[in-house]
């Protein structure tokens, strides 16, 4: 049991928690394992702790009632499997086929760049639409001085939206809530959480993006594109979803997690690139943010497909630019031209933006605390269930629309600006300078934020030339209020990015220092909104070159690189005193068993042997089927070390690793002998093609409840040679627990074969897996050794 | 003997060939080391083998002769040395030395960026004074129509600056010649080549760089810029050069290989940066091209020098407006203004810059194939001697000023374009419209491309508006000229780099295009001379997206973008069919050990122990002192196994790897005992500190000639336990070539350890270094496996 909690505990990174364990096994009940299951228990109470991560912890000691989906996370497997079967396949592999692949490679690669291009335009055509309509109704009522009717239709729309939203996260695809990148990043360190990238998830997400945008909330839609882009991407390489029939066999290539990976990698930029139309950018961004190995060639290849994302999103746009696209007009798509600002600057305008850095750094390091409360108390509304979800979503929303429609009747109007060129009050659907209750010619601050789309706001925000427009109260209100409802919204059911609400607040904040020290610094005040966004967004997703990249094909000005560069760093730099990024944050909240780059010093005092608990269970090379399938039953572990005995070895040593699917497919394919004797890959591939042994998508390959073995076939034996993974890669017992973890992290490991360093003992002292590098799990077993 | 030929067959990867062998020592022979030394003697004078390794083979059937310099290529090791010395040290340091460590690591690599900008700024300078000087000079007796006069001048000055320039890399640093990226490549994947690095080179690259651009020659300064930016990093990171008298001390954290290879990198990046203005693109260009191993920490780091170059390089360029930096004035540091160009493009122009592309991937491919050939040719030359390189400089130079004049007096002089608005023909340094021998208000356009700086002639190409300024016949000479002098210029011995000679011949190639195409597409001569640049950087360097960004950051257009993308991606997969990136083909040409991501399929058959010719030298770990001494003389391994023996273990088992250096640092201390017994770390640290056995910089460190040992000490014991890393990483003898390799690469290794399988056998089978994984060796060992 104390060896089984240990495995769940965390996650069950490598348990499938499938049923309970009745059988009485060879399993030692370590006391260590025992100490750090009680040690968990003993925090349950303690907000502080994941919150995913506690949800396993508590079906742990109700093993009886555990089901599939209580503990969904999947480590994965990068590393080359080098069993018969893979080398049968490799060798078999003409040239042709190999092309084929590179091929398919490069054609799968351009097709989630069209694809995603395509989604990211009718998200962006739907919110325009959506938001524009629900917009121009209320704007009309107030132009007709109908201002209650205004407010009941406006408050009514959004809560309709916003309800519409969190229905469908809640009852149908719960894992599309949030931004979804702490997921994707997650799931490319090598953990697959269950249905992240499942069809429905893809779905919800793009609709519940679309619905939560136009209702009006403090969220961004550039996170769920991110996510939407690794969903498209995952989906096109599994061929389809095979629950909607909707497969193609000509992608087999594709089904390991290698090349999902790399295909996921490229989905992700390319929904950045689409979020912002930034190509580059969203290179960068998958590359710094998202990814955890990364290779040049696949540099180019992601290149390639965010290359595509803006062909289609450019040429959609010149589409639409003759007017076919209903209200989506030269909004949408945010592209803020600051038009051309040669900025020259002085010692005094750096000493502000060096200000303005540190400030924009304190601030996100704030943001990132609180957020992270927030989130803690909200998953415990979100745990009592879907009613309770939408309830708290529609509650948001109308203290969302009382914000931006109650606020700005506070703030007097303002007389436009006699010597402006362009229209004041705007009438219509986006722009500067909104009328709403001020007489024609007048124009009201708050309102030309807040009664907008965010990216409307943004852009009025960024305007240059307009140093006057917003006041210090008007900008002071505005950035309170998005700073604070930013906050409260991110944790609602719905797709949620966090750009949006933190380039909103970052604006205002900037505009708001701009203003207050116009007379000390030359910039103009919209150079001052963009740098004040940079320091926000370097502040809490601690990205430096990403945002830099996407902040300048935002704004297409090149010659503000330096400055942008410098409040970038400043930012970085204070807040990494206080706390980690947003996302990495998220995924530890989510108690998403994320592998570090760095080992944790304290990993330096330990060996492999002290946090291994033994070999729970090994095989013979040919082993007898009951025990297997008695052991695939009983335990939730994925790859088991296969031992060579007497008489295949003159002495047990260690033959190889043999991972949990392929021991269900050779299984499943009955290739059984009544005498314990070898048979060959020959045999295997009599009835199995190397094809079968291929990984199926995150939980959609054989289970165990599968097998229909007859009492007489689990008399018989298997030979488990042909299967077994002639090359794991193993360290000595004694090896230093951080270099091990090094070399886990470094190849993308699932299994680690721990083997003894004097002669004489069992081939194989244990198995590593990630959940064993995990620092939660070592404090647990050497409280002392680890200061935290 | 046969086993020495291996070691410094391949470059010496692990050899550093001191002394002769002649004492018999214990090691087999083996037929297959054999066999392949003898493969590489019967290919001696095949002209495709790689240089250096030809002329180490040579050394290698000559062992008496061999000194320390002959095979200079040493591999690095990035592997953590977790041996008592590094755990006491680890132990020791507080918190306020942690704290230090990561502030000096941010302050090293800032410098790095200051002193790389201040450089660069500094070569830019005097380039265009002494360019400038020159061509004024000509141009003023041009004027004076004394045209025989301004020949001998202009030849005569450019013969001059190439002999010095070519004199100081002959005599002073002959590894300062070329363009540097590919010595730098292959040290950031862990080859050190001789004096890479050394202050010598670096005096010598910077110098020579302004000489030989000086000089007119068709070659750029931006390749030596990321050499220079490399060799200021190893500086600094070494605490500056013991042998010139200036070290300091504090910087002793950082004398460890991966600290030095993170900071070479942010030099690498600063190169770029400084070379092409282009922060951003400077740390792409780093990660694409040059590392072989990244991190994000890495990333942040390397942008913060690259801002720091930038904001140097905007900061002096603004004091240089005012007229302060002689000839210096709105030229030099490429910055090529395109000017607004809202760029809508129909299908017609897409198919034109696809056939851009392909064109450009041809020719691409075509120079890489040929500059293998002609550097090969050219090698033959070098080698006689420095005079002959200087001779052969000296021709090269007035091959180019006989062009550079005498070309543009074929053509004949064009009528200035009446409305334009710009002075024509220009008086004076830089310009379009040159006069040369052209009657007032005509203008020869040959000349305005070879008559004047590198940089201006881009300028000139780039230029917008101008689309009739240059005839077919004009580019095309320009273009064949240019892509021959190109060629043949790069192998002569003098800092060069290949950017600028691509960008020249493409830039004019793609306008020559865009004016042949001219009624079929709608876009500017300019904008096709950019998009010609693009597809031959493309088809050369294989670089995507770093090219995309350089570009972009030198024309300050981001709407270019998706064009430059296109013609990028296809010009690199068409070239990609033909042969390998031009920095890559020089790797392999200068036979430096590089080792690929990817494993060479053929390893897959191959399994660890098949490589591996057993362990040549192991030590006891109590050894006896003579043994080591002797051990050390007589090989020139840099890692020996250590077995624990009887009576310190019950069997004999592997205790770890020991290194040459701190084996001779150890020597040096003298801890040693007359009985054999542990004396552990503690009676080591009574005499040495764990900084004595930090690594010193290359060719630096402790030899075995400098011990100086009596007879008594040689019959002492030493224990080697507290400098042997207890931790190496090992693999089973039967475990997959490939995979070893994966693991080998992945990780940055110098040393692994192959282990025996089965029990019962000596603990270590042998060790695998680098050259082991090199597809030639493997070749050797079994030229039927591998089909090539």
């Amino acid at each position: 049991m104390a060896t089984f909690g240990k495995e769940s505990g965390l996650g069950g990174a490598e348990s499938s928690c499938t049923t309970p364990l009745t059988t009485p096994m060879a399993t030692p009940v370590s006391t260590r394992s025992v100490k750090w299951e009680k040690d968990v228990e003993d925090v349950a109470g303690d907000l502080h702790r994941p919150l995913l991560y506690k949800r396993c912890t508590n079906t742990t000691s109700q093993m009886a009632i555990v089901g599939a989906n209580t503990c969904p996370i999947e480590s994965l497997d990068y590393e080359v499997v080098e069993n018969d079967v893979y080398k049968q396949d490799w060798r078999s592999k003409g040239k042709l086929q190999v092309f084929q692949y590179q091929v398919l490679k490069w054609v799968l690669a351009l097709f989630v760049g069209l694809v995603v291009g395509l989604v990211g335009f009718f998200n962006n055509i739907a919110v325009e639409n959506i938001a524009g309509f629900k917009l121009l109704l209320t704007g009309n009522l107030m132009l007709q001085n109908r201002y209650v009717a205004a407010f009941v239709v406006y408050i009514c729309c959004n809560a309709t939206l916003a309800a519409a939203a969190a229905a469908l996260c809640a009852y149908i695809a719960p894992a599309a809530a949030g931004s979804g990148i702490p997921e994707v990043k997650a799931y490319l360190n090598g953990v697959d959480a269950h249905s992240i990238l499942a069809p429905s998830t893809l779905l919800v997400k793009i609709l519940g993006s679309i619905l939560g945008v136009s209702a009006g909330f403090v969220l961004g839609k550039e996170g769920p594109m991110v996510h939407t882009g690794a969903c498209v991407a995952s989906l096109l390489g599994q061929g389809g979803s095979r629950k909607h029939g909707l497969t193609w066999n000509w992608i087999r290539y594709f089904k390991n997690d290698l090349d999902r990976r790399d295909l996921i990698t490229c989905g992700a930029a390319a929904g950045v690139a689409a979020a912002f139309r930034a190509p580059v950018g969203g290179v960068l961004f998958a590359l710094e943010e998202v990814t955890s190995w990364w290779r040049s060639a696949l540099l180019w290849r992601t290149f390639s497909t965010t290359a595509v994302v803006a062909m289609v999103l450019r040429g959609l746009i010149d589409y639409c630019r003759s007017g076919n696209c209903g209200l989506f007009g030269k909004g949408g798509l945010i592209m803020f031209d600051l038009g051309s600002r040669q900025a020259t600057y002085t010692a005094t305008d750096l000493a502000v933006v060096i200000l303005l850095g540190i400030l924009g750094g304190l601030l996100g390091a704030l943001f990132n605390f609180l957020i992270d409360r927030i989130l803690r108390v909200y998953s415990l509304v979100n745990d009592k269930g879907a009613r309770y979800k939408i309830i708290m979503t529609v509650i948001i929303s109308v203290v969302t629309s009382c914000c931006t429609f109650g606020l700005p009747w506070l703030t007097s109007c303002t007389p436009c600006p006699p010597e402006l060129a362009r229209k004041c009050p705007t009438v219509g659907r986006s722009g500067n300078f909104k009328n709403f209750q001020c007489p024609p010619g007048q124009y009201n601050a708050l309102a030309s934020l807040f009664f907008n789309t965010n990216d409307d706001a943004i852009r009025n925000l960024f305007s240059a030339g307009t140093d006057g427009e917003f006041g210090v109260s008007t900008l002071l209100t505005f950035f309170a209020t998005v700073y604070t409802l930013g906050l409260v919204t991110y944790g609602v059911a719905v797709p949620s990015g966090l750009f949006i609400p933190v380039i909103l607040s970052g604006a205002s904040f900037g505009r708001l220092v701009g203003t207050l020290l116009g007379s000390v610094s030359g910039l103009d005040a919209g150079l001052f909104a963009l740098l004040g966004a940079a320091s926000f967004l370097g502040g809490t997703m601690r990205m430096t070159v990403s945002v830099c990249v996407i902040l300048l094909e935002l704004t297409n000005d090149l010659l503000l690189l330096p400055l942008i560069m410098l409040v970038l760093l400043i930012a970085k730099t204070v807040a990494d005193c206080f706390n980690k990024g947003v996302y990495e944050q998220m995924v530890r909240m989510k108690g998403l068993p994320y592998l570090d780059v760095h080992a944790e010093p304290c990993m330096r005092s330990l060996v492999a042997g002290d946090v291994v608990s033994g070999p729970l269970i090994s095989f013979s090379s040919v082993e007898r089927v009951g025990a297997v399938v008695d052991t695939l039953r009983h335990t939730g572990h994925n790859g088991f070390p296969v031992i060579e005995d007497p008489p295949f070895a003159p002495a047990p040593e260690l033959c190889g690793l043999v991972l949990r699917s392929h021991l269900l497919v050779l299984l499943q394919g009955r290739i059984f002998t009544r005498r314990r004797v070898k048979t060959g890959a020959a045999e295997v591939f009599r009835t199995l093609a190397p094809f079968d042994f291929a990984k199926a998508g995150s939980g959609k390959g054989l289970k165990v409840e599968d097998l229909d073995l007859t009492e007489e076939e689990m008399d018989m034996y298997v030979d488990l040679h042909p299967i077994t993974n002639r090359s794991p890669y193993t360290v000595v017992e004694t090896m230093s627990l951080a270099k091990a973890a090094v070399l886990f992290r470094g190849l993308g490991l699932r299994h680690m074969c721990v083997v003894p360093r004097t002669q004489g003992r069992p081939p194989v002292v244990g198995i590593l897996t990630r959940h064993d590098f995990m620092p939660q799990y070592i404090r647990g077993l050497y409280p002392s050794e680890l200061p935290r």
